[in-house]
């Protein structure tokens, strides 16, 4: 199945699903759930790493405690949201050490605690094996923007730009298995001023896991419209715009808004870059030059 | 370090967050976290099952699921709470086919849905080997008992009855690895029952999870009071009440209340049976004749 056709199933499976269960705002498919319980819309999400794929058996416990922790927080940022609180579980391979791991756990704490998210529980069990490999799970609950509420991947409107935060690509070193994937800053700060100072005009966000095309089209495709991206904007930590565009792990957001913002963002001194426009049709295209390249030519989509 | 040195060091890392963190109402150490998110008041539970220890490999995939759900779903009914809705993982190992891996997130959503927690998240990823052994967790998020609030480990008091559900023991079938363990009720109607009719005079409740002795033994030191448990009051699925307080995953109630809620309980036509009473001073004894057997002599501590 085409990437994009399982995100349709999804995106009508979670339609079913709020209609059934009317609490549920936004069900699976987006950056968090949205959930009413009480009176209260929450944020909710859950993300892995797992050893071998997230991060290597070398890896500082640090860095991993890190990074699991900072995905789900910037599935948070991506939504506008505040985080509230977090849980963890480990499955950690036969005869881990014990006091490895309580660092673990008190590094999950401490990196918890200093995105205002406090570690409320969690479970830690013992894979069967010595040579199994460690996966760690981190939910997070969020709250969302008191004003703006939560922002969607199916917002974005023609007219809009298209932006991006920081800069894009090369997150992953892969000599040494170190780089920006492990010590990314989730985009808290730079998400809640879009949300207080753009309001309504945010149209729609997501936080960049994937690489630029993959994700640009899925917002596209989500808020049927069609992305048009200028390569030579892309800000960047990779010479080659296609690596920028198609690396992995950036955790940087990607959003539209609709086009007379430009002003603020530029005097916000906030790194936020516009890089394309968003226009009636679909698809997701790069224009290099005088050709429009569908990102799905270039080979970034799951299949 | 004794499990009950562990448990009194969780408890004051637990106290000093939530000092630190006022709107989490309890942290790790109780079946759920309570945390306040705007103004209401959300249960937060998660766990783990892993292939190899708490299922096996030839264990059916609808059953895997249901476990999963189940376990956590149990947590919320230890708390007399009603679950809201669920995120899950599953950590797949390599090769899995994409079929069984769609089947087992429709049988985690049908199992959520059935107990009216549908799933609104959660991620899929792929174990490096094809050896590695299947990790899910679910996350359940739930609502608070409206009148009675959440009911917690620490409020047993002297005077009480020892109150347990169902039957205990002989959950887990070793020739098989089938049973109760897999296909257990979680308590939802009971507990509510239970928080809607004793109200203030449920005093204490949690989920038998790690056998009786185990369990009772961390109410009673949560509590501060002294636990004294009449073997042959003990309702069992297995003739021995050492087995019927030592094996684990009952998922049964253990709950204390006030004494005098025997009328009550006995014309409710539900499975419970008062089992001992809670006296001042503390530890967890069963009374076997004229000995007081501390539980921790017979062997159940984790250590």
């Amino acid at each position: 199945m085409r990437e994009s056709e399982l995100l349709a199933k999804i995106a009508e499976r979670s339609a079913s699903l709020t209609r059934a269960f009317p609490h549920v705002a936004v069900g699976p498919g987006d950056d968090c759930a949205v959930v009413r319980i009480g009176n209260t819309d929450c944020l909710l999400t859950v993300d892995q790493v797992i050893e071998g794929s997230h991060f290597r058996k070398a890896t500082p416990l640090d860095l991993i405690a890190r990074k699991a922790i900072a995905r789900s927080i910037s599935d948070i940022a991506a939504m506008a949201g505040t985080p509230v609180c977090a849980l963890a579980t480990g499955a950690l391979p036969k005869g881990f050490e014990q006091s490895k791991a309580d660092e673990l756990f008190d590094c999950m704490k401490r990196w918890a605690e200093h995105w205002a998210c406090p570690l409320v529980g969690g479970d830690i069990a013992s894979l069967p094996q010595t040579s199994d490999p460690m996966t760690l799970t981190v939910t997070v609950i969020g709250s969302t923007h008191p004003a703006r509420g939560p922002v969607l991947r199916s917002g974005a409107q023609a007219g809009d730009g298209i932006y991006v935060t920081g800069k894009l690509g090369g997150s992953f070193d892969a000599a040494s298995g170190l780089g920006k994937h492990l010590t990314f800053e989730p985009r808290l700060a730079e998400a809640r001023w879009l949300a207080d100072t753009l309001g309504a005009r945010l149209h729609s966000m997501m936080d960049i896991s994937d690489g630029l095309g993959r994700d640009a089209s899925r917002m596209a495709d989500a808020s049927k419209v069609r992305f048009e991206i200028q390569p030579e904007l892309i800000p960047r930590n990779t010479p080659d715009w296609r690596r920028a565009a198609s690396d992995g792990e950036d955790h940087e957001l990607l959003f539209a808004a609709s086009g007379e913002v430009a002003h603020a963002i530029a005097s916000s001194g906030l790194p936020i870059t516009r890089i394309g426009s968003v226009m009636a049709g679909s698809g997701c295209f790069i224009i290099d030059g005088a050709t429009a390249i569908d990102v799905r030519d270039l080979g970034w989509e799951h299949t």
